[in-house]
């Protein structure tokens, strides 16, 4: 057992780093492009006022994986080889994406984000709400210039779901009654919808089959959920250098994610698991005792297990689309993300 | 001078209650969308999510002049006596007005607003947060609903201005060197964008000419000018029962409006208030005193010349639209709000 969540463990540090991922070659398909994506993010957070430019240029080039992007436009490219009309589409996914983090860095108190100094750490609380906001309402115009309803009702709706998974996490904090259901209901909104809806898009704009924008849809929604189990598996098995914030920040505000559940479940010390965790007082000052008890758990292992049940699900869904060369890119990430084939 | 400032206190008094407004029987043109305006509010705030449902529906019930959904609501009414198309774009205005009201109550460390507890006070800073962007992005939808890009291009863009006045006036407090023209620059984006545009979608919504929409969005711009700097005097003269919030929370906070620029300019007690007001201590303990220099100023009384002269090149605007009764309905707005002929 400890051979394996050990193999894991590597293999999922190796995933959570962009750089890592990239030179995996799983985004040569759409390396152009995601420069482009780069350069319109910096064009888009151009403002008359600057202190707002350099707060929100400061957010772009504080980087990340631009996994939303890379996902509308690898969807995109099942269906032509040319996706230029999908770069403001994968520049407002990011703006999004964005927006939701920053407005986040004001709730958690966190200082670092992908190892940089967050805009509120610099700039203050007021400066991160707006630039938040104002990165939000320049997606909103990017989309728009699609002049398709169906583009920004897709973008504004999930958006909504968004805020709803941040608040669904905010109020289950020290919740130990939660289970797994509401676990997956949450990350669901949190994360997977805007994956989803990245890759949907992405047909969308190539103005894929119904049933093709479904599958991609579907495969980004599997694929989201995966990720966000493995975001949290990470919280407990990576160092702060790779996962660049610091480890065990969800123990520390409350968070409760599937590896906890398990072990509050089935773990023999999961009854003393459960009273540490609903006390915000001993997850901020016993954190390490409380990731000791779950590392040494089957938790980890179990939400590896569920990782891989998603990403089965997200490649099942590419039996749907042409056969393609980038077919193969979505499942190796799929294969990638649940550390499989590795 | 004091019984000009004293009678224009009365009159401005009377402009900030928004029922007395109403029974001065200048909404009665629109009363009834209004009522339905009040109830699509309610419908728009509706989530899964109860907690989410009841904040954003405290927001709603907190009532509020509903100014913007009154000024397109009027402004459609120039073109047709039915604008039952206007009405989800109504709701979103105030939507929008509403999301940043929430996500200013966080900045503020408000505790008021509008004589109710804000959400903030009642739910937290994060449930504030998501409140806002959950509110503003069911705004966009029902905006979107038009499937007009030019109604949410224009919503869009002036989501990023406000953003960008509210930063404005954050980095500009305790700044004693601004002057006239920064001051009017920053209420154009945080307050006058928002009302120029409700007239202007009105419009939009009507098909209107261009020619009308432009004068609309003029006209729209010039009262919200007025009702900005209006605010800014009660700030100073109102009580806070009026008010719905506490008295001289501007200087408080180190908002320095017209009054106090014109005072640090003018009065012989300039330099003694452009040191007080330079200082985030002596505005939070002597706000009585440096009030009280201000209010024996001549800056009240500039600020009201200033609202007038607004007001009047709003009610120059009107020339280029069809002589109807509702056209006289906005000329009384811009009387009322610069407390002309009362």
């Amino acid at each position: 057992m400890d051979f394996i969540r050990i193999d894991f463990i590597i293999i999922i540090t190796f995933c959570i780093k962009g750089n890592i991922m990239t030179s995996f070659e799983l985004f040569n398909h759409i390396s152009e492009e995601l420069d482009q994506v780069e350069e319109q993010l910096i064009n888009n957070v151009q403002s008359d006022l600057s202190i707002l430019e350099n707060a929100s240029t400061h957010l772009v080039k504080a980087g990340g994986k631009r996994l939303r992007p890379a996902f509308a436009l690898l969807s995109a490219k099942i269906f032509s080889p040319s996706v230029q009309d999908v770069i403001p589409l994968a520049t407002a996914l990011e703006l999004i994406h964005m927006a939701s983090l920053v407005h986040d860095d004001v709730i958690d108190n966190s200082s670092l984000r992908r190892g940089r100094e967050t805009v509120k750490s610099a700039w203050g609380n007021r400066m991160s709400i707006y630039a938040g906001n104002f990165v939000f309402a320049r997606a909103i115009l990017l989309a728009e210039s699609y002049h398709r309803s169906d583009i920004v009702d897709v973008l504004a709706d999930a958006s909504m779901r968004i805020c709803e998974g941040e608040i669904q996490q905010m109020v289950s904090c020290y919740d130990t009654q939660q289970g797994l259901k509401d676990y997956l209901h949450r990350i669901e909104r949190k994360t997977a919808l805007l994956i989803a809806v990245s890759c949907q898009l992405g047909a969308m704009v190539m103005n894929a089959e119904t049933r093709e924008i479904t599958a991609l849809k579907r495969y980004g929604y599997y694929l989201g959920m995966a990720f966000q189990i493995t975001d949290d598996i990470l919280d407990f098995t990576a160092s702060e250098e790779v996962l660049g914030k610091p480890v065990g920040s969800d123990i520390r505000q409350g968070v409760i994610t599937l590896p906890s559940i398990y072990a509050i479940k089935f773990d023999q010390r999961g009854q003393e698991l459960k009273t540490l965790l609903a006390s915000p007082e001993s997850c901020a000052e016993r954190a390490e005792e409380i990731i000791d008890i779950i590392i040494s758990s089957d938790g980890i292992e179990y939400a590896y297990q569920v990782t891989k049940k998603y990403a089965d699900l997200a490649i099942r869904q590419l039996q749907f689309l042409p056969d393609v060369s980038v077919r193969k890119a979505l499942a190796d990430m799929a294969c990638f993300i649940s550390g499989r084939d590795f």
